[in-house]
């Protein structure tokens, strides 16, 4: 057991990686959980199937780094290279593994497959390696000391990869002795901009801590906050650092982990044991499918409305004739009789709508591309408001879906006064 | 001007990627666009903001490759170092750029702002090189040659980078007299399986051409079938190619390049002057959102209906009380009604209505999770049929809410018989 922190470096492995056929997502997860220990990877180099390539990166990656994390290539075709180039890097041989055997029989046994000889091949490990089980595919991982450099070989398919982190962590916490956890409290906001959620911290607290690192991660529509300590002492000033952000803007915060927008209306409004609804125009059915998406929907969400068009707008909703012709689809009236006829038509107790100007077509001098009016309200009142999104079509539904969202939160939580971005994204 | 093949190799910069903060997609990006000068990335190196480590792995890369393209590190901020290290690597000094402050000016100038400090720093740039214009945002692109490496150093915002790729492609073809270069047809399909799409291939065409390259990339739901050849005396070759394609699949193919379902569901029905509707339960407004994010959807599609309960199936599209208690909601006799009130409620000419078990709840030995029934059609004919996707519940959605569009796109194609996965994914 040593107790340095450990240099960290990731070597990723797939031809699909460098024709661009994929996306690599697998190091960041590897990024995002070794984080939790303090860790971060000083550097990761991504390579083709190239077994002589292969071989000499893996040599110098071993050579100046004390932790090396591999990814990919252990499936059962020709060009899984991993186990072979490592095993010929440590001048171990290849020979195969009883347990990784043994896994590879029962995996086939339960979905009714005879072993043939190409998963075989993936029961073939260097020498004096030890397993890293994988619960949920067919490829084992494991790990190997070479050159000093402790080595762990990991399946490429997310899930798989995911499934095994757990004890690669646990391995690499005994190996280093790391007891110095990093604790990471994260906040999922919504209709904050990371620079002025930072500017309103640095304005209010100039004594912030040094022990409570703040850091953001920009998302579309959710901003998250993270706030971490590496040491268990601080957490009470980590504690006391939250709070500070509740008062800052606790109503733009939606809730910790992962909290979804829509995960928070359907708990709110589950609790309140009140029935939503929609009327979607320029957003198109995207506010039903954030909510929908949540597992539970149906609880509090008896469905919801698409009028694209006018018609459809009178038919279903019972908008007025008069109030299209003199106000516009995209005006407060109409929202404000959308979500009454929302309300009627469904039966639910509290409903939003929007009409907006998603584009690239369709903006005028008076109501430019971006534009959206909302509405929402119960059988008592209604609210509304009008902003603008001048952004590309998809993100523009994105951000009014999870605002329509955001106001029925805000109502469902009692939340009063008005949501920063009301004013940031005001039309002018 | 050289004609050898040149090596490339990437280099990403920015500790958000080396957090897990940010999964990189501009590789994958500029992999593709490569691709299409025939050339493909031998090795890429994620780094973090580290001054020294760059400047080390910047030299180690211009070294042994010909082409260098780094990604990242020339915002406005302290952390962008690429400009100054690359200053330090290729022996020049630093200098503001005329054309690159010209640039940043008219930038600052057409959004009212002034050049402020930070800003002007982006103009420093290494002397002797070459500007890459960026067209949308603030930060210019160089390039620069470096112990004979041709490096070329881009933004990391993903839509600056896509606009800059053009001008570099360019400047390879020119540096490197690349004249062969590869032509790729890449076709959209839905519901085939990449190992069942080149089984066909390989049972039916023994003797394909190894002049045309066949590729697959798999996404959800769509699957990308490509067909590439270097030579443009290849191109007939392609083309019989993709005729036996045609014969062999044809009826899942959506359409060339990037043609998304709903895009060809949209273009058929404008042609055949056909208004189309949807009644969604399982899917929960995804078929509408997938229609409306194209631009122009509104031409064909005056809105449609999520009825999650069974109250506002019967209240909103006339599904009868006893159809619900004797069939369940999932079953073929609800998602008849659901099309029928779709036509009548929407005024539509054609519609389909979905109807399943989304999961993780839900589910019986009868109807396990996974289980939709769908329907589809007119006032005179309504087809339906019962499929089973046992997959996580956005997938489930995502997949349901295509194959609803997909049985759209066989009607107003003319398309008769039915699609491989109707009996790949038949309940059992």
């Amino acid at each position: 057991m040593s107790t340095e922190i450990p240099r960290v470096q990731l070597l990723l492995t797939g031809d699909e990686l460098m024709s661009g056929d994929t996306v690599d997502s697998n190091s960041a997860l590897i990024a995002r959980e070794l984080s939790g220990l303090g860790l971060t990877p000083h550097r990761r180099v991504t390579l083709g199937d190239d077994r002589h390539a292969l071989a000499e990166e893996i040599a110098a990656l071993c050579e100046n780094s004390q932790v090396l994390i591999i990814n990919g290539g252990l499936g059962p075709t020709i060009d899984d290279l991993t186990a072979a180039v490592l095993a010929e890097v440590a001048g171990n041989g290849l020979a195969e593994h009883p347990d990784a055997l043994t896994h590879l029989q029962q995996w086939c046994h339960k979905r009714g497959l005879t072993l043939n000889a190409a998963n075989r091949k993936q029961a073939m490990l260097p020498t004096d390696c030890t397993l890293i089980p994988n619960p949920v595919g067919s490829a084992v991982g494991f790990s190997l000391t070479v050159n000093n450099c402790l080595v762990m070989c990991t399946p490429g398919v997310p899930g798989e990869l995911r499934a095994m982190l757990p004890v690669m962590l646990e391995r690499l916490r005994e190996q280093f002795g790391i007891t110095l956890q990093k604790d990471i409290l994260r906040l999922q906001t919504f209709g904050l901009g990371e620079s002025t959620a930072q500017q309103l911290v640095m304005d209010n607290h100039p004594d912030w801590p040094e022990e409570v690192t703040l850091s953001f991660r920009a998302g579309a529509p959710q901003l998250e906050i993270k706030l971490s300590v590496t040491r268990a002492q601080d957490l009470p000033l980590r504690d006391r650092c939250r709070a500070w952000l509740d008062a800052l803007f606790g109503d733009h915060i939606i809730g910790d982990g992962d909290t979804r927008m829509a995960e928070a209306v359907i708990n709110l409004a589950r609790e309140a044991g009140v029935a939503i609804s929609c009327a979607e125009s320029c957003t198109g059915g995207m506010i039903a499918s954030m909510l929908t998406q949540i597992a539970g929907a149906s609880d509090v969400f008896p469905g919801g409305f698409v009028t694209y068009s006018n018609a459809l707008k009178q038919s279903v909703l019972g908008v007025q004739a008069s109030t299209l012709e003199s106000q516009g689809a995209v005006s407060e009236a109409t929202v404000k009789e959308m979500v009454a006829g929302a309300l009627d038509a469904s039966g639910a107790d509290l409903a939003v709508a929007v009409s907006g100007i998603a584009g690239p077509g369709g903006g005028s001098d008076d109501k430019p591309v971006g534009t959206v009016w909302l509405a929402w309200g119960d059988r008592q009142k209604i609210d509304t408001v009008c902003l603008c999104w001048p952004v590309e079509r998809v993100l523009f539904q994105t951000m009014v879906a999870a605002a329509a969202l955001d106001v029925l939160r805000r109502r469902l939580a009692g939340i009063g006064g008005q949501s920063r971005y009301f004013d940031q994204r005001r039309l002018r």
